[in-house]
């Protein structure tokens, strides 16, 4: 495992670090980035603090930084408003000022709590991503977007916040169990599918956790760098960065379909993706070879490559989905592995367009 | 009362119309800055909402758009986390979408709240402010500030965050107690002091609220003027911005001393004026008539010259002051009525260079 640096344009600009280790030396990158910075306020959650927790304080502390340490539930439960309010009154009682941090140590709900946390508190401080899952690395490292759930829907409130500083750490990822390992990679597929069939294929070959850790630096590295140029061009959201969720819109029609207990968003993704390719074939849009292709770089993963829901399920994923604004809905189709395209089409057309590639 | 327009660069920049009778004809003028909603979130208060929200609730409706109104108890203990959250979950009740927007009808604690709503509610929605108070005419209109409370203290949480559209309607202004009305004036009067010697002199002729009224387009459009040209150069709060808080941190101890409830915040700001005046010509930084003029004017509105504080409320008012970065304090003097002067202190020497100003 070698060590890279990507940097990032949006905000003032920020690297993501991808280094075995490096949370071991937190403290000294962070104080570089953060110089002003007296106070660290660190946010984990009870499967993380634990394991990383005191080697990076501690790591801090070496460098002169006042640490408090903030412990949520782990899960996706804790990505609430009361959550968030706790986090808020803990940063206050710890007085922290504008120029203090906010660190992230843990997977996507910790990354998307204390981004928002961060964003809101003193109107805006200070933040350090360190993600601990496949999926957050991938995902969350870049685009800026934090957010809590509403008792509504998911993801329903937040902001756009762009980190001074994402600490990518390989070897967190062995502690990892082996289904939420796969469930990134899913993600990491996605980065293929969308932008670059060579490391489509770079991945096939790798069918084997062994075999993708062995090659782990080159993997997040390429996932952030093709979210870093699709982002890019799209900071708010608002084109390009749509097809970011190619295989989603129908992942959370899984999700939902299994109460978001059955199915992990990885699992929902990769089914997500195979239904896209399925049906992008029979509009005339994909390539015909293009299921098969995705079906066989995710079965010896032991991913889904099919799941059965309702067309009820769908409806309810299509219309609660915030990214669809008014009567319509953009479906991420593929031409060919590496090549995009977007499908908009009317809300009330879902149904009848999936009836034949729901599969149940 | 006539009518003017300011246009104001912030974000993607945005008018503020100060028009008499504007709310009456709203819906037109939001459906021309928001053409892409259909549905538009109405928050106000147990004051505002009963006397104005109807009128205005049916020139949206005139004009197609959806209404939703969300009514919290009028005063400062509603600018809290539970409000937000409640807001939230009504907003995604409503089933807005990114395209939608909302209206802020009320005072600064409405405006406040719904800027932060709107800034996190799907990660931003556009928002009009339709200030009903002398105050927030004067003070929110311009700057993008959203702020709740926590109980560790004011303003605690928020964004930077910028309206789509302001309207200013200056007939409001005659349904506002006096004194809530007199409150105003001090922040106006405190725009005469730091930017504008002229609009100074100006307001000092016109010692009554029938006189103030006669002119009160130009006195809104004068203040709105000033903030936006000091906010155009320091969008985020980092340096000339804070020439905003001549009086404010002295304000700050006032309002403390008097648990938040003896004096408003106008009328904190009105003595927190004349103290660092008179601090100012102590230091042999302020002109030796400035003390007197600006008592000369706040005196015949009825706002306080001289509010008796002891020295803990002082330290406690700097030691919280988010504004001051670590162990520094910058207080806002003046040179003379029109110019303005930052003294950075550190804060230990809070108390002892005040003890001659406090006055109790």
């Amino acid at each position: 495992m070698d060590a890279k640096t990507l940097h990032v344009d949006a905000g003032g600009g920020y690297d993501i670090v991808i280094e075995p280790g490096v949370l071991d030396r937190a403290g000294e990158l962070i104080k570089a980035a953060l110089p002003r910075a007296k106070k660290i306020f660190v946010l984990t959650d009870s499967n993380v603090g634990p394991i990383y927790g005191p080697g990076f304080v501690a790591s801090l502390e070496t460098r002169g930084f006042m640490v408090r340490t903030h412990v949520i539930p782990a899960g996706e439960t804790s990505k609430c408003a009361a959550s968030l309010v706790g986090i808020w009154s803990a940063m206050a009682a710890f007085g922290m000022t504008r120029s203090d941090g906010v660190a992230a140590l843990g997977g996507g709900v910790v990354g998307d709590l204390a981004g928002l946390a961060a964003s809101t508190i003193l109107r805006g401080v200070d933040l350090v991503q360190m993600p601990t899952t496949l999926l957050s690395q991938v995902d969350s490292s870049v685009g800026g977007k934090t957010a809590i759930d509403l008792p509504e829907g998911k993801n329903l409130v937040g902001t756009f916040y762009q980190p001074r500083l994402v600490l990518m750490d390989p070897k967190v990822l062995s502690t990892l169990p082996l289904n939420v390992f796969m469930s990134g990679m899913a993600e990491v597929i996605k980065y293929g599918c969308i932008w670059d069939r060579e490391f489509f294929d770079f991945l096939a070959k790798r069918p084997t956790r062994e075999t993708l850790m062995a090659d782990i630096t080159h993997i997040l590295y390429t996932c952030c760098d093709i979210k870093r140029q699709v982002v890019n061009e799209d900071e708010h959201d608002t084109g390009l960065r749509m097809i970011l969720n190619f295989g989603h819109t129908l992942g959370h029609a899984y999700e939902l379909a299994g109460d978001y207990v059955r199915w992990s968003h990885g699992e929902a993704v990769a089914a997500g993706m195979v239904t896209a390719a399925t049906l992008g074939v029979r509009l005339g849009v994909t390539e015909s070879d293009v299921p098969e292709k995705i079906e066989s770089i995710l079965a010896p993963l032991g991913l889904p490559t099919h799941i059965a829901c309702d067309a009820e399920c769908v409806e309810r994923a299509v219309g609660v989905d915030k990214k669809g604004s008014g009567d319509h809905v953009t479906l991420i189709l593929l031409e060919d592995i590496g090549r995009v395209k977007p499908l908009k089409i009317q809300k009330s057309d879902v149904t009848e367009l999936l009836s034949g590639a729901l599969g149940g």
